[in-house]
């Protein structure tokens, strides 16, 4: 459901080896979306994000299944848009939930506070995941080869369809194990395309993702890392470099993480058992 | 002052044409870092980053002025590292403030939430600004030549030390209308590179930076403009693309915002008056 123009028409004055002009350029939309939970009648302001307009229903349900706030999608009664405000229209989204589920509201503003980390140093973030219940992946399976990274590199570029019109979204895109492109999400924010991508699936009924790919489009950090365990995922795939925490995440957890991916140069930064190498 | 490494060595899977084998690597440190807020004796969780460590009294400083709650560095007391458990030093950074001060703990939270947004649709946000007192910028001066530009790119690549190392790290640089490099910061992410540039001359007591002009090394976001606007920086070169709403805010507060900056091709969004033209 797209809902607002996810791009923006601009005249911008384009400079090229020095001669100046004017030209139509084409922006990424950037709005704010307000998140709000309804709980046995009481309401709770949850948060603000910086997105591009299209798939907020997605993104708010991806947000909280990585928040473990939600855990099917029979955990939310209802999810729509806040009308009481013409002119924001769009711009709040209410999630109502379940009367019989378990909610507790100072627990998601201290994630939220965190920003996913749930912790004040690495160690601790890590721990609290394993606390959250998360457990290391088999390594047993999926593996893939290696001749497969390239392609999916390719394939992203060739759909990333907003992307090249404005240089300014970021994208995450699912793969199945055999290189087949099934899902493509973009926004200003590399983290809510990863919930879109995520909550359109949940919304679905089709989580986990355990015979899945991901790729993503910039660097990895550790709030991606962590949801993207949340969703079961077990290869990730990043055109750009990951952090520290990100590295030490996917290790503790089995996640196969690449980064650099162009082309057929990459680096594994954990778990390469999954990546089966060409034998010349 | 530096207090933690801010590259970590790993061993990784290095695959080029094909070929794999393990080498070391080197990664941007990614850590959570705590923010409390000491006023009048009473204690105040703020917000938790991440970020990578290094300069954490200077991005904490910078944030806090960015975010209006302190407006010269005589509002604040004292910063410190919180030691009462030795495992999370300098992870844990209090601030504490001028009991004279007023400081309104509910608003900062609201502010928080927003993620530096202030409202619910852009046009609330961009308002919200004015309401906190900010005001277009004059175009009477600076102005620079549109030569200037080639060399700020050229430059911040030939600083940017980490970044060459990891490739994961934001860079925000600070040049003088002639095109000297006076100040370098690096983050994983970009808002902290920004906070940690505008908080290092909070301290200096060298704000506002009407005379300068503002490098980042990725995408331009709402937020980063609404920084640069409190610091009152004039003009802003990014090698990236910028969202709707920070052409948006940049047009309204008068800033020129210079976008996908590679050599001498780039493209001006805004208040294009401030860069003269070489005619041929």
């Amino acid at each position: 459901m797209l809902t607002q123009p996810n791009t923006r028409k601009v005249y911008v004055r384009k400079v090229r080896a020095g001669v100046a002009r004017s030209e139509r350029d084409v922006l990424a939309v950037e709005e704010p979306l307000e998140l709000r939970l309804i709980h046995r009648g009481e309401s709770h302001r949850v948060a603000v994000t910086m997105r591009t307009p299209g798939e907020d229903f997605e993104m708010v349900a991806g947000f909280l299944f990585c928040e473990g706030i939600i855990q099917n999608k029979d955990d939310v009664r209802e999810i729509r848009y806040c009308v009481d405000l013409p002119e924001q229209l769009y711009n709040i989204v209410t999630v109502e939930l379940r009367e019989e589920i378990e909610f507790d509201a100072t627990r998601l503003q201290r994630n939220f506070f965190t920003t996913s980390a749930c912790g004040i140093c690495g160690k601790v973030s890590l721990e609290s995941l394993e606390m959250q219940g998360c457990v290391p992946l088999s390594l047993a399976e999926p593996k893939i080869s290696m001749a497969l990274i390239p392609q999916l590199d390719a394939e992203l570029r060739k759909a990333q369809q907003i992307f090249s019109k404005t240089g300014g979204l970021h994208a995450a895109a699912l793969f199945s194990l055999d290189g087949k492109l099934q899902a493509l999400h973009e926004d200003v924010g590399r983290h809510n395309a990863l919930d879109k991508l995520i909550g359109t699936r949940f919304l679905a009924g089709k989580l986990p993702l355990t015979q899945s790919i991901l790729m993503l489009s910039g660097r990895t950090s550790f709030e991606l890392l962590q949801k993207s365990l949340m969703a079961q995922i077990p290869l990730i795939v990043s055109v750009g470099a990951p952090s520290s925490l990100a590295v030490e995440l996917a290790q503790n957890f089995n996640i196969t993480l690449i980064g650099f991916a162009r082309g057929d140069s990459f680096n594994i930064y954990s778990a390469p058992e999954r990546v089966i190498e060409i034998k010349n």
